[in-house]
């Protein structure tokens, strides 16, 4: 059986297009083999560019030909994906609403800058719900993302397009952003890895809320190392996105180079100390984990951060968010806009100020919390999600372990939790459930740093290596 | 006449110190003489730590004898002080309210750990309003803060004790705190230098609202040499703090190495672009500046962002905050708090989660207009205040250049600005009024170029040499 070069990590695309092994072109033409086996079936793309992409390959492939290996970019000739809620000049930009079903973007957001500034190529728009909100990726525009290990299933969201994408190899790279999960929890829903960093460590523009700290933007992928190498090209200071600060990106690699966690202090809980419901089947592979991490030489304990108050602090800010980007659409264009994206607005307008101020009094002391944790424990192992991809069509889980949810955003706290305290939280492949569906794990760490997260999660990949299975779908193909 | 060593800058000091020419033990009591001479009038320092500042003086001149001068720290055996908002352990820690007039901090906040922790030597605790509320100096448990330059006026605020001990030479170094201006207006009317520096990039703890980057910490000094020594001791991440993020503090010594501003693109404005009064004489100072940077060879123009809709953004962040900080002191002493703090809690009470919300987008499109205009400018000059000190016993200006004003924020709106797009404003001295009293001007610079606003401030200050005129009242007192 030959190799699958769509399945190839970008970090070996680009160590085999500058030794000449391998050319851009050839990658890029087996990516949109790819894309029309499967995306008709698993809806990952809602927009392609295949004339611009398979031009810049070729353009890529001949700079390489040229002798241009020593000024390729670290991303040169990788196929990379775009959220269709941001911008690549020429093409649909429709949010996944149909009140920008006919947008076309005039400019790149400063993310698509910067990755075709490192080489990538921007194969097309993956699909969102409605502006990026919720934990399902699912809109009346495009229907819903299906989940590459089991179609009937949701792919998670809100970047569930990218994952699914990542995962079915239609392009080693996914584009994505992330307020309560949306690059966690389709990444743990579609077994790949996804990653939240610190608030300003990537600079998003354009933004209505520069000011924000909750919303971020990022890349999920099937390895660690192309998390690493896309973090390196989009991380840095920029003037528009005032809470960025220039930062060392050089970091993000050289932590591959020896990855170990011997002599680590590894905290893991499955429920955030009993806050949170989880499934069993999940928390099983949380604990798994933890003794994989013992097993490499970590000093492991059953611990966590006191998150009580987390949803005081989660809803106004939340709501909040809503009402700011979308409060002028309610009013004008409720009937279509999705019923949970609604509600969270109104939740936002029905807010008093004493609810907000106290919500930030509250981030104030989990934020202590955390830092007085992460002070004595270099890493936090948690579920990514409390329950495994449940099936398109449902827009949360009715309960958890029993425990019934009465609200579309409860079941994500988990993920949630990272965000409120500021911390970065990979999420990567922890195992499958008995059904065969992937389970992911958050690597929660320290106050920026990122390093430290994806030292953690290289070597738990490798001691790992059921964790890079390749979905049914994608198997059923050949190569 | 002999040298008056308590007005020698902190850099000096610490020069002399090392070449064994001054020890800090006599710094420590030409200081301490100073506060005898001058403080019960000015009443700039509320709380002494005059035992342990000379215990520690003669600790600091005894490692030098030892030979120590190597291992000296950037600040080894200055005089600080430190505003009475921020802890230091075993001192009074009064906020400057009777609701706190008994309280004494058992712990260090962090930016006194890392002041000590580079040598410096805390004098004592500085007046500030209550809870360091607005832009003069005053409170029911000290009384006024008075102007160095003319006892009669105020010193301006919120860290108007901090700036009268600057000028009157009672210690080189002020700590402080800016979320309107409160480290820039008391340096404008105390004809000093004050910095406002990032968001973040001086870590603040303790501190309820982690998460706001409106309130920063910083410093002031009688030379902007001072400002980055003291800032290059201050700033870096720690955890407790999550805005904050790694820096290199080398950069801000390095800004002074040959500062200049040749070819510089320098905007300046009076007044926001016609946005907001300003008294003739303030404008005519800012005019004559910029004519001064145009000699040092920048290329100067009248211009301004835009910051139409400032107050739309102000008014609500400043509301929740103040909510957030106070409205549980409102409820249940409302008769001990400043009517003006009750306001402005009020008012924050009163918001709606519409009129916050459009504030952050405003602040998003002032953001980015800034960031626009910086692109193309270096440096923008403005007023620090748009009036000159008034009288001890005025909350604030009841009209400036005949515009009547009608709440006790609205005077500060100049310095608001910067806050507002977050970007780093300097305060140096620009002259003096007709009656004599010091004129400030703003250096604004763009992202996060802390070393910019050095270097032009450097570069300015040896252009005017009338901004180091002593205050009347320190020349009385002879040497």
């Amino acid at each position: 059986m030959s190799e699958d070069i769509a399945l190839l990590s970008a970090a070996e695309m680009v160590r085999r297009f500058r030794a000449g092994a391998l050319a851009p072109s050839d990658v890029m033409e087996a990516v949109f083999r790819r894309i029309d086996a499967l995306n008709p079936r698993l809806n990952a793309y809602v927009t392609l560019d295949r004339e611009r992409a398979m031009a810049a390959s070729r353009a890529a492939t001949e700079a390489l030909a040229r002798g241009g290996a020593d000024r390729a970019g670290p991303l040169h000739g990788v196929p990379v994906s775009i959220k269709d809620v941001t911008p690549v000049a020429g093409l649909r930009w429709t949010f996944g609403s149909p009140l920008h079903a006919d947008q076309v973007a005039t400019e790149d957001a400063l993310i698509v800058q910067r990755l075709k500034a490192a080489g990538a190529i921007v194969v097309g728009k993956t699909n969102t719900p409605d502006f990026a909100f919720g934990g399902v990726t699912d809109n009346v525009l495009f229907g819903p993302t299906r989940n590459p290990w089991d179609p009937r299933m949701t792919a998670g969201g809100s970047t569930g397009g990218g994952a699914a994408a990542v995962a079915a190899g239609m392009g080693p790279i996914a584009h994505g952003g992330d307020l309560g999960g949306s690059l966690r929890t389709p990444a743990a829903f579609c077994g790949i890895v996804g990653f939240r960093s610190s608030p300003g460590l990537v600079p998003i523009w354009p933004n209505p809320l520069p000011w924000d700290p909750n919303i971020v933007e990022g890349t999920m992928a099937r390895t660690v190392e192309d998390i690493a190498l896309s973090l390196a090209a989009i991380a840095g200071a920029d003037p528009r996105a005032p809470l960025s600060y220039r930062a060392d990106q050089t970091r993000f690699m050289a932590a591959l180079a020896a990855p170990r966690v011997e002599g680590w202090r590894v905290a893991w809980t499955p429920d955030l100390g009993g806050l949170l419901p989880v499934e069993p089947e999940i928390a099983a592979a949380v604990e798994r984990a933890a003794e994989a991490f013992r097993e490499m030489g970590a000093v492991v304990e059953r611990a966590s951060p006191d998150f009580g108050g987390l949803m005081d602090t989660v809803l106004p800010s939340r709501g909040l968010i809503m009402a700011a980007l979308h409060a002028d659409k309610v009013a004008t264009d409720r009937a279509r806009l999705p019923p949970a994206l609604v509600w969270n607005v109104e939740l936002g307008l029905k807010l008093s100020p004493e609810s907000i101020a106290k919500g930030e009094r509250t981030r104030g002391v989990l934020t202590q919390r955390a830092a007085a944790f992460f002070a004595r424990h270099d890493a936090l192992l948690l579920p990514t999600e409390a329950v495994a991809p449940f099936e398109v069509g449902i827009d949360f889980p009715a309960s958890i372990n029993g425990v019934p949810l009465d609200n579309p955003i409860h079941w994500f706290a988990l993920a949630y939790a990272a965000t409120a305290v500021g911390l970065p939280a990979l999420s990567v492949p922890a195992g499958f459930t008995r059904a065969g569906l992937p389970i992911g794990m958050q690597i929660v760490v320290g106050h920026r740093r990122e390093e430290a997260a994806i030292a953690a999660g290289a070597a738990f990949e490798a001691a790992r290596p059921w964790a890079h299975r390749v979905p049914p779908c994608v198997a059923a193909l050949g190569t």
